[in-house]
């Protein structure tokens, strides 16, 4: 078999893939040790063909799968791997350039710098930002939040509002900073006026938290960051993507003085995962943070590397995907997409709104719905259970003002109005 | 178009890639700026078929590609996207698993550990080690030393060896631990009789280093962190997967007993880049450093997700590519290809010995070869960068003994005979 024989192979594997996992649970509903106990021992002496892979892919890891790509995923924030971030993926593991200088993949960088600065308009920014991707937001943050604390020696607190993602407080445990939690208002926004920079190194505002996408005042609390000067990140690592459509760029209002950003195409914006696009005003205090060049990597070369603004050494191409999706589907694309989650998602708070016994618990800022039963809080937990554990529909919970949460998050391009109905029809009947 | 089409024409670009690769300069010959120049300043409105990328890939990113897959590539350590892992790749990419909390892919997650277990077996690391993947080394080596510094509170220092990775600098900043350097012997080891262990939470003993794979004395070294209660790290990011043969299982005498080790497939285990094997015996002290679990992410589920950890929250299906690559291969077919290349090392070697004007400067204990001609430091480096600029070749250089020296590292599957006997002839052509 050649290359392009097993290559096609995939290519049909992923094809039929996704007519079949329309009839499998979308929450994997194997026990734990299942797949584990499945797969042999120890690797095998000699080499097998690649259709037997795909045989065990069929076989073994298919049930082990929870179906993200499913337009029935309503968990967490749903996502995509579009059909052209998926081929860019194929592209770059195909080249399998290593971005550990500018001369060890000019193309790799350039491309990278330059889909920043696509994306950058594309959301509204301000121009002349220093910009690349890491792997994920957990390593973003603890990017952003090393500089803020290599540009304020001695200030070892970060403030931000107790509905910040938990990846602020595990890059604060690995920065060994304290977190300084804010009381959120009665719409789950931080805030201000509670706002303590004592002793602060860096605020970190979201917009778009995780548990209700509620939107921090950024520019009231940039107002207090330059007073103090105190580093301003902005965790917008879901709600960045719809501001590519003007009628959410409310929620960006102050985000250009913020001095870092995160906003994850692998998130909202189609991008197979490990693509978080990380942007700062101030990159020297990044250069401060991790520029290191050892003997073995030094070059004549009059270029700095993006390897010197993150944690990793060798990067890989992340920035293809990206390229291949705001070419694949177009600024206006995108918009679209964007604009059909959040319509479905109000419809279905809609839903909610109008059937008695239940409740809607949080604004809708963009295409994550809050709700739940006018019940107690093991009822709505159990209820949750049962829907996932009857595999139709997969939706994840949080808690909000000390209640258990149901949470109906649309991202997924595939999703359709049926899809949303029958999310509605599983809840009701559960 | 389809996926299908659009997929297929992705495949056939690879298979021309690498009939195009071979008549282009290994190291890309674009000056800064080049390939940013050539790109639009915005993403278009509209979307554009596939067809389109594919073509400024020819135009635009090809010429600012260095080729990390040409057989003719020997410099930093030389590496293979392999078939089967780069489809894999697009596998991982297809089913866009994102491992969270072990349900949200319990196959991506029991693959992984499994995947562990296979290669430490096949690399003879003892059984019951907890494993995990990280993008590469660097977080690997950030994870492993939080996790010493939260296992022995108040001690603040980092020693390892004065040709330990950078990475081990760049983790001990983020982490704001001091690193003590200690002396390298004649063949550039570390001398255990001058490890001082005082106020140390961590020793990092290097298995290959990346100037010229010397290798650590582990076992020794490893008494003295036993006698005192500090974590021993072992980076074999490199040389690591040559202990897939016997012969070479002499340098991991005493990894045994390290508190964690690194292992990079995507290194010389022909796995495409995004794998980073971190084994431990002590789990409990990666918790200690990174779990921690918010409401959201709270389940029902008695099962402890792997980003846990490490650093990352979501990871992604990277164990897919290393099981495709082990079952691809089979042990027997990695153990062939790493011997073959340190067959053609050591023929360079053997030139180069057998040359006058030429003088080979550390041992070569694997696949690479650290040389010079008979000259000043300029001169070599003049002569790096001339020969680099033909283009026929790839290599780097290190310092060793405060001398430049220039570094062939052999690591792709397609190097053959002629290619190594082609950049010697080139080298002394230069």
């Amino acid at each position: 078999m050649t290359f392009g024989d097993d290559g096609r192979a995939a290519l049909d594997w992923l094809e039929r893939y996704r007519e079949r996992m329309a009839g499998a649970p979308v929450l994997s509903q194997v026990a734990p040790g299942d797949v584990r106990a499945a797969l042999p021992p120890a690797a095998p002496e000699r080499p097998e063909p690649f259709a037997r892979l795909l045989e065990d892919l069929d076989q073994i890891v298919f049930p082990g799968l929870t179906h993200w790509q499913s337009p029935r995923f309503f968990a967490y924030f749903a996502t995509t791997g579009s059909e052209p971030g998926v081929l860019a993926d194929l592209l770059s593991a195909g080249l399998n350039n290593i971005g550990i200088l500018w001369r060890t993949s000019p193309a790799l960088q350039e491309l990278e710098q330059t889909m920043l600065d696509w994306l950058a308009q594309l959301l509204g920014l301000p121009p002349g930002l220093h910009g690349h991707l890491e792997q994920g937001a957990s390593i973003s943050t603890l990017a952003a939040l090393a500089a803020a604390r290599e540009a304020r020696p001695g200030a070892r607190t970060v403030v931000c509002s107790e509905h910040a993602h938990s990846s602020v407080d595990k890059a604060s445990r690995l920065l060994e900073l304290d977190v300084r939690n804010v009381r959120a208002d009665e719409e789950f926004r931080l805030r201000p006026e509670e706002l303590d920079l004592s002793g602060a190194c860096a605020v970190v505002a979201t917009v778009g938290t995780t548990s209700c996408t509620s939107v921090d005042p950024v520019g009231t609390i940039a107002d207090a960051c330059e007073r103090e000067g105190v580093w301003l990140h902005v965790d917008a690592a879901y709600a960045g993507a719809a501001m590519i459509c003007p009628e959410f760029r409310w929620a960006f209002d102050g985000v250009e003085r913020a001095d870092s950003v995160v906003v994850n195409p692998h998130k909202w914006l189609f991008v197979p995962q490990g693509c978080s696009a990380l942007w700062t005003r101030r990159p020297e205090a990044f250069l401060d943070a991790f520029s290191l060049v050892p003997e073995y990597l030094r070059t004549p070369d009059e270029v700095v590397s993006l390897s010197e603004y993150g944690p990793e050494l060798g990067r890989s191409f992340r920035a293809l995907k990206l390229w291949a999706v705001l070419r694949g589907y177009g600024a206006e694309g995108i918009r679209s997409r964007i604009r059909e989650g959040v319509r479905l998602a109000a419809l279905f708070e809609s839903w909610v709104r109008e059937e008695p016994g239940w409740e809607v618990v949080a604004p809708r800022a963009f295409s994550v719905v809050c709700f739940r039963r006018e019940a107690s809080d093991q009822e709505n937990e159990e209820l949750l259970e049962r829907v996932n554990a009857r595999g139709a529909i997969f939706i994840s919970h949080t808690r909000l003002d000390g209640r258990y949460v149901l949470r109906l998050a649309v991202g997924n391009e595939h999703t359709t109005e049926a899809d949303v109905s029958l999310a509605w029809d599983e809840l009701r009947a559960a």
